[in-house]
């Protein structure tokens, strides 16, 4: 089955209209007419090659809402017109210790799990093709529902990756009423770290680098806003955080944070940033039991936890509408941090 | 009341002897005769002001066993003759948040806890001044009973550092049966290590740059020993640990390491490079939720713990006895990781 897509033909080729396979939907697939796509830094890391092994033709995209077309004759959860939600990850080992405890994202079988783009594919397909497209296919397994409702799904099209990454990590250190929490970034991820921290009922200060973003942060959900640039203001907080959700990818001085977490706090980094960050101080974690740690987007199960979360919440993400077309612009835009706080592709204009 | 000690005058000075004054015992205040005095590197630090803020004279020791000479009014934790230990803490400020959960070394009062050594002294002494003396009067809370039996004293000696400094991580993380558990570096701190986490039942690993102290580590009660500097041996344990220790405060890549964990296992450091390490990579924390953290000695409750454990099961350190006359030559010797593994001083030396 062919299906339009927008791809890069290589690494540093603009994306352009081109036609993709996408495999029958065998008995446990679930085939989805996409609606949505959200614009992740890592689609553009990808399409232009910055990272290692991409292959091309790329088609970005791993942020999809769409409308089941057809499902496979084992497919229980799910039937064609029902809205759905594909992530990250469209496959994993099933069998591995992490896989059993629903920890997908940490696969521990011989290929990782399987990227939604630029993954291992099944059906001899040379890699997996994402969400830049308007038809996909899908085990069951990775297919999310979402019950947010009609008007809300562009907007809950992030929620697949910015939500999903901020979201585990927030759970996992068990981020909830009584919690002071702080969000580094107030970007596609911060800013969803910031309202789901606050709809956890955490106490939440956000970090910006920029005096212009108070207001901004504020209206997310914020109950303080820090400019991190600022000493006095950095030291007022000294010790006294449970948790620091850190979502800014650059290189940039850690211990400015762990100096600011409580015993046995932790500071939580989602982003890999090119650059190493600076060595962070041994002192400053061992005086204080403090803790550095890393934390990857979120498993399928505490993905469905999230949407849902979200959907009686009503929390979906800030997002500006695109045309598949301008795709380039917007992560021209994106690196300029112009974008309040995710784009999403409208995937009607790709026809 | 005024005691025989030895101490050093300045930062390039030896050692050598000289009378200090002690306070008179108060009514929760314990005096004893100092036996035995562990050497650990925290002790040379200081000695030479390798560290800022080192007031002279100084007089280091903070592995301490001797026997009670007289007890203040309301203390009912001793008697005289008792045997007792002090550590590496002499007061705090009790009321925090972190002394009120027993955990005095992390104190958030403002002045932290008093070291054993040049912290600030009661009484309107100058500075803390430690167990390289005849004499030493510490308020009881601060004060150790010791259960091992009269020829274990002086190899008891070096528990109050780098023992507790090692079963407090090893508690915190919950090693024990069913936990692979790596120790680097087998030195003072390290051989406890290993000790210690065998006898908590744990598949202990260690680790070591010198393919010389394989069996010397197995014979502390490793299961497996690793030469850290063989890139294949390591490999062979990638993602296969729940907790590892690391006691080496040389500058050195703690990737090497962190890619050892297990999904959501813990690097702790124990000890502050004097350069710092090179920055870790964060991909490896993210890549399986995994986490560098630190950790600071232990609380009293929890050193009384790990003493009434050692005793308990027969565990000391393993020890070469010095005289105190010779202790700038076992600084040097320490200097050159020629000691197994730990020097303790006899303090029927001093007279």
């Amino acid at each position: 089955m062919q299906t339009k897509a927008y791809a890069a033909a290589a690494a540093r080729a603009p994306l352009g209209p081109i036609t993709i396979d996408r495999r029958d939907p065998g008995s446990k697939d679930v085939a989805i007419e996409i609606l949505y796509c959200g614009v992740c830094h890592s689609d553009l890391h990808t399409a232009r090659g910055e990272w290692p092994g991409i292959l091309y033709p790329c088609v970005p995209g791993h942020e999809i809402i769409g409308r089941v077309t057809a499902v496979g004759k084992d497919v229980t959860k799910f039937k064609p017109g029902d809205v759905a939600g594909v992530g990250c990850m469209v496959d994993s080992c099933r069998t591995c210790d992490p896989c059993q405890h629903d920890l997908e994202q940490y696969c521990a079988g011989p290929h990782s799990f399987t990227g939604t783009y630029n993954g291992a594919a099944k059906g001899g397909l040379p890699n997996t093709l994402g969400g830049y497209s308007k038809q996909i296919v899908v085990e069951d397994h990775f297919v999310l529902r979402i019950q947010h409702k009609e008007e809300d799904l562009a907007a809950a099209a992030p929620l697949l990756c910015a939500g999903i990454t901020t979201w585990s990590p927030l759970k996992h250190w068990n981020v909830g009423p009584g919690k002071k929490v702080g969000v580094v970034g107030i970007g596609g991820l911060g800013h969803m770290g910031v309202k789901l921290a606050h709809a956890l009922g955490a106490h939440v200060v956000a970090f910006t680098t920029s005096d212009s973003k108070r207001q901004a942060a504020l209206d997310l959900g914020a109950d303080e806003v820090v400019v991190s640039k600022n000493a006095d203001e950095m030291a007022a907080h000294a010790g006294t955080f449970d948790f620091i959700l850190n979502t800014v990818a650059a290189s940039h001085d850690l211990d400015a944070f762990t100096k600011l977490l409580k015993l046995d706090g932790t500071l939580t980094l989602v982003g890999v940033p090119e650059h190493p960050h600076p060595s962070p101080s041994a002192g400053v974690l061992i005086f204080g039991r403090k803790a550095i740690a890393g934390s990857l987007i979120g498993g399928i199960a505490e993905t469905q936890e999230m949407l849902d979360f979200c959907a009686e919440h009503g929390i979906t993400s800030d997002v500006e509408m695109i045309a598949m077309k301008d795709i380039d612009h917007a992560y021209d835009r994106m690196l300029k941090s112009d974008v309040k706080y995710r784009f999403v592709i409208d995937m009607a204009t790709l026809d």
